[in-house]
């Protein structure tokens, strides 16, 4: 049997936007993994006639409902009291819930005194699976009533997320049938139109595994969902259709499963064992910046030069200045001597560089925003890109980042450069 | 008369735990500073049936209905077909909205073919106001029907956001009787907790304006917000709360409706004609790069070098050997050093440094995770800040990157650098 789950978010503050519900996107995350299928997602303030119509409404086309949010001790925190009252239970004292709320009071406040009110913690619904807290204070619980499960688990996601991976998901696995996995690809260099157009006969023939793309700034993430009995012949079903996609669009796709391009480039460059550089104009270090996001990266990074001004391109990276004169700072020759420099000041195997132009205005050549040269250094030689990008400058210097990734990506795996 | 409004967000992508419902977020600030209530969001897949559901539910709450999402070419976007049945308008065809997406992939991809699906975005419900997209291409919409008006926005955030601001919020603006004004004081240096009961007794007795705390990254905004017939009088009910605030926190106080710290160094740098320059190492880029987010920057940014190894630090930036090796990278000493290199290297008035263990291991000479030493080198000495910092990677280096603009902005207002 296949079970539908609604999402239920409980608190003002996500109706005011000062937080996301990041909660539902893990839960989402984990229920699709559990071959059980999310049609909704609500929020609610914390009013109880307006969470109670948000309840009756989830009744009537889910067979399990999980709440996150209002287990708390401030008067706020409705959410046991209303959930209790739409399934016609009763909220009874649990001694042992009581006794892990004061214990967890005494660890962060030693000898303070525990206000009462947290105790309210410790009234469950009659009957109810209690999820103990070992992230929090509030407990969460699940019960069975006229056919639907309801799950209640704490809002902060630093108490949701272990508290649904391991308290709900048990509790959860023992009721699905058959399971779901996925695999994204991700490609870079087609736009998602082009993608879809593509790919549209198929996408609309496959129901199992199904194939959807998802468009992120510059890249197409085309995701594969299969679901069969055991993860392994859902993995099978994905093959064929993942080897149809590849075929397809070939050294586009850059990655399966992975976080980004510049995961893909440290992971090839440390399989390799080489190191690279940067000498960044127009994206001022987030080349850099993006590359050292990830743990790790001081295994293969060396370092960059930011050179915004033509004196540091000159002074620091040793761009002839006669070069600079001619060319000008957006230019294929600069783009290439600032690789080759970089490359030599920073003693690294690879070095890429980017010039240009992103925004809001002309440089003053005259050259339109979005131009952009990206280069790469290697021991065999330069490899330059055009780019013309557009869509404001945080866009215009994300797109051209991800272009000097892909290049040395497209390098270390003995592939051509692209045309851009 | 007072609006509710709904919002609505359209995809599978946000279902399955792709992505967070960050739109939701973005557009409850929003409408709550224009004194619209919400009180729902829902989310719903590319199903035709659960979006014309949802709909229908919305429709018997709010009396504005906000989507986001499914305005995309593909098939799976169906945001506009359902909303024009379920308010029983017509879609037409808008020549000057396909003429703007001809033009937009055009200069996406010069010479390049259009397929024929990125034309569906031209048609859009009868009569409706027409939210062109200078962000992308899917243009938004608005009507009115049955008393509820419907508003239609992309799904990407880059193009929600600024579609809202520019196109939807003055849409809204014309609906309201009295208006809102509101001002945003920027603290960094006391936590969100420190903030809040220092103010709390406040908070409670003030009504109009209103006063509320939101906790950024090791920030906080402060929030006042005043309800009044012209914006000049609610201007007026702020002022003196300002005033008070800004008396108990003083240069905490960084800066008032101002996007970052950054935007303030900025400003400061070029009122007062002064270039700067940066030596990163643990922060790998991410100073340079937020300066260079903002246009303008290139008046006052003269470059930085990403030293992520020691031999950089020696060869580009100076710090001398026998420091590196007496003290480790990782000491107020190195810091002080690679900011001095900056300086002369880069050829700018002021410089600043970072050096530490942004995690997720301690460095080897077992400094723990999260210690950063942060310099400033100025024609008139060096400053140093000593941080110890919690709470992973990413926001060790976001909070390590704000003390350095802080550590700018500190010297050029003429206070002293705050104890660590």
């Amino acid at each position: 049997m296949t079970h539908t789950a609604e999402l239920i978010a409980v608190g003002t503050e996500l109706l005011l936007g000062n937080i996301a519900n990041t909660d539902a996107q893990m839960l989402s995350k984990g229920l699709s993994a559990l071959g059980i299928n999310v049609y909704y997602h609500t929020v609610v303030g914390d009013n109880p006639q307006r969470l109670k119509a948000a309840v009756e409404i989830a009744k009537s086309r889910a067979d399990i409902i999980i709440t996150t949010g209002g287990l708390g001790p401030t008067c706020d925190d409705l959410t046991k009291n209303v959930l209790a009252e739409c399934f016609g239970k009763k909220l009874v004292y649990d001694e042992e819930s009581a006794e892990r709320i004061r214990d967890y009071f005494q660890r962060l406040h030693p000898g303070g005194a525990m206000t009462e009110n947290n105790l309210q913690q410790a009234y469950l619904p009659e009957g109810c699976t209690i999820f103990s807290n070992d992230w929090g204070t509030a407990p969460g619980c699940a019960f069975e009533a006229n056919g639907v499960r309801v799950i209640m688990l704490p809002g902060p996601p630093n108490e949701c997320t272990p508290m649904f991976e391991h308290r709900a998901v048990p509790y959860l696995q023992a009721l699905a049938d058959g399971v779901i996995a996925s695999r994204t690809l991700k490609i870079f260099g087609m736009g998602e139109s082009a993608v879809e157009a593509r790919l549209r006969d198929r996408m609309n023939a496959l129901t199992n595994p199904t194939l959807a793309p998802y468009a992120k700034t510059g890249e197409v993430e085309l995701r594969i969902t299969a679901k069969a009995a055991t993860v392994e012949e859902a993995r099978a079903l994905i093959v064929p259709v993942e080897k149809e996609v590849r075929d397809i669009f070939g050294p586009l796709v850059y990655g399966a499963d992975v976080a980004s391009m510049e995961e893909v480039v440290l992971g090839l460059l440390k399989e390799k064992g080489l190191t690279m550089g940067t000498a960044e104009s127009c994206t001022g270090g987030l080349v850099a910046k993006r590359l050292t996001d990830l743990s790790g990266a001081s295994a293969v990074f060396k370092g960059g030069v930011v050179s915004y001004t033509n004196e540091v391109k000159a002074g620091v990276l040793g761009v002839p200045q006669e070069m600079l004169d001619e060319f000008g700072a957006v230019s294929a020759q600069v783009a290439q001597a600032m690789a080759q420099g970089a490359r030599k000041v920073l003693g690294c195997d690879l070095a890429v560089s980017l010039t240009g132009v992103a925004g809001p205005n002309p440089d003053d050549r005259n050259n339109p925003v979005g131009l952009i040269y990206v280069a790469l250094d290697t021991p065999e030689g330069t490899r330059v890109r055009e780019l013309h990008l557009i869509n404001g400058r945080a866009r215009i210097r994300t797109v051209a980042a991800t272009n000097a990734f892909d290049m040395v990506r497209r390098y270390l795996t003995g592939l051509p450069d692209r045309d851009a």
